[in-house]
């Protein structure tokens, strides 16, 4: 039997997990593996990356690399390399002229938008290498030096043994964009227009519609033509509106995502972020069909417990045309995560049963 | 019969151009290769990351390790990603509130320290990446995240299928100093002190005497290890006081070079730098014996074009207890630079022979 063809959508956290979980049923189901990844961020080290040198956003394309990378010792301790993320100077090595400041890198070094930071990228206390992560540098380096993301991204893969491919949504980065109500908490009433996927991600007001900038970016040509070949889609888990959603909106991306013969899934999330808040289960598989009406998914797969009363998810799955299928796919010490393990343990009949 | 082992003094551009020759002799004489490498840079992106870093200065450990890259395709691309340097920000992508200014890196991607820049890093035209090498950041992240150069070196060495081992000849950076006669050409006869690597080697000057800071730094352990257990050890070429000589004046390795079993070799460099405008190729010799009057030399090799009259060179070389050979080593276009091929050919019968 040939491998099957496994195409998982997102960006961020939520992919990493879906790829970790993937990776936990590779060997027993024969996948190959495809990451597509959204290209919108704006904040943190990615966010100055592609606003001085104009590339691609490297961080969300490193974490999925991350997530693939291989079981070697060589390449585990070069995923923690990607993964290092410069501190700021270290004591007792001031650069001259500097003066203290709190360091302005983020303590989880899988999150690219959440370091504060000024907008030069050198104040006091930092230098220019101060809260970038080294895959991030040496993704922007390989993207300059071959002049190709999917270049870059197929050798930064061999670089850590990747179990699988990473390909950006678009070669191009794209901005988001969305209309959003109670921005300000004391006017709970006014939609305001809040630009860049940073800014979207940690909004709390209410996003009630989301668009890219350009309205249209080119698709990556790799991406369509996985997806053309792929047996699986695997949208989420994620950020809705900021990592699962875009993809919707590449009209090239579109197509082939209702197009292609290949079966199609999404894992929910177990809770709300800042950006969903006040969005049920059964919205965010409103939002799919709200954005792509013409989608079709198979399988809804999400835990029990975050679900509560399956009823209404139940509904909304069907009028996507799928079916729910509730498995225990969290972490067990009761935060809001993936287990790989688990998730995968619950991929294994869901991409093993047959058509 | 088991490897031949060798250890290769050095730093920069003639410590390359030694591990690339002994790359093509490798096969034939089955070599065992380590690189000892200076750690005084202070000029360049290698001087920037270490001011503002703290670590070991990168750049001439990067060089050595892509001379001794892989021929894999893969690796030969790691090897080019870790030359990369990073320009100044693209025409377009102008980083807000920067004014126009010429690129400030260097058009030689193997000069770290060449090329101009201001020095806080950030400069207008300029972001916090502008002039530093990619491998340049991967070792400083290496270093970082494992904690010892060592074990940094080890791993980039994987990364990029090295046939050989680099070693810092110190676990700590040094400085070096010179007394120089004739800074101002307005002076000729005034004696200065010259401070750190990179104003030493672009001083034009006559160096009178040299000197590191800390004056006895302590060597790294591998380096000595290395040193007692080799076949051969081989000087130059290189810059004679910020590249070779300085690895004689860190006492520990000066005790075990001194009292290996090894035999000593020495490549003469082809042309006179700035930092040694005025010193013959005699003297270069001789400056070997100033530094470290223990010193015995079983060969020194030369190009008869750059030796001229062999005469004064054979008596130094005597002076140290060596033979002097003759090769054509030179690239043919009349620069004076080692052919890799040239040298290599050069050194298979020399270290070859039986003793």
């Amino acid at each position: 039997m040939t491998a099957r063809r496994v195409v998982a959508f997102g960006g961020g956290h939520g992919l990493s997990a879906s790829l970790r979980a993937l990776r936990h049923c590779a060997p027993e189901l024969d996948l190959d593996i495809t990451a597509v990844v959204t290209v919108g961020d704006d904040g943190g080290s990615s966010g100055r990356l592609r606003a001085e040198r104009g590339g691609l956003p490297p961080g969300d394309l490193r974490q999925a690399l991350v997530a693939l990378a291989g079981d070697h010792p060589a390449t585990r301790r070069s995923a923690g390399l990607f993964q290092h993320r410069f501190a700021a100077v270290p004591v007792g090595v001031p650069r001259s002229g500097a003066t203290d400041r709190s360091p302005a890198a983020g303590d989880d070094p899988d999150r690219d938008g959440a370091a504060p930071r000024g907008t030069d990228g050198a104040s006091a206390g930092t230098d220019g290498l101060t809260g970038h992560a080294v895959g991030n540098l040496v993704l922007c380096g390989l993207m300059e030096l071959l002049g190709d993301p999917v270049a870059a991204l197929e050798h930064a893969g061999a670089m850590l043994g990747a179990v699988g491919r990473v390909l950006p949504m678009s070669r191009q980065p794209v901005g988001i964009e969305a209309r959003v109500r109670g921005v300000d908490p004391a006017a709970p009433d006014e939609v305001r227009t809040v630009s860049g996927q940073h800014q979207v991600a940690v909004t709390t007001g209410r996003v009630e519609s989301l668009r890219l900038t350009p309205s249209a970016p080119p698709a990556c040509a790799e991406a369509i033509e996985a997806i053309r070949a792929a047996d699986w889609l695997i949208f989420g888990p994620g950020s809705w509106y900021t990592s699962v959603l875009p993809h919707l909106l590449v009209p090239q991306l579109a197509d082939a995502i209702v197009s292609t013969s290949a079966r199609r899934l999404v894992t929910l999330n177990l809770a709300a972020e800042k950006e969903t808040l006040g969005l049920s289960v059964a919205d965010h598989l409103a939002a799919l069909h709200w954005y792509l009406p013409e989608l079709k998914v198979d399988l809804v797969l999400a835990d029990a417990k975050a679900v509560g009363d399956p009823e209404p998810v139940e509904r909304a799955a069907e009028s996507l045309g799928a079916r729910l299928v509730l498995a225990p796919v969290a972490v067990v010490d009761g935060t809001p995560r993936h287990d790989p393990a688990a998730l995968g343990a619950a991929l294994v009949p869901v991409l093993g049963a047959d058509r």
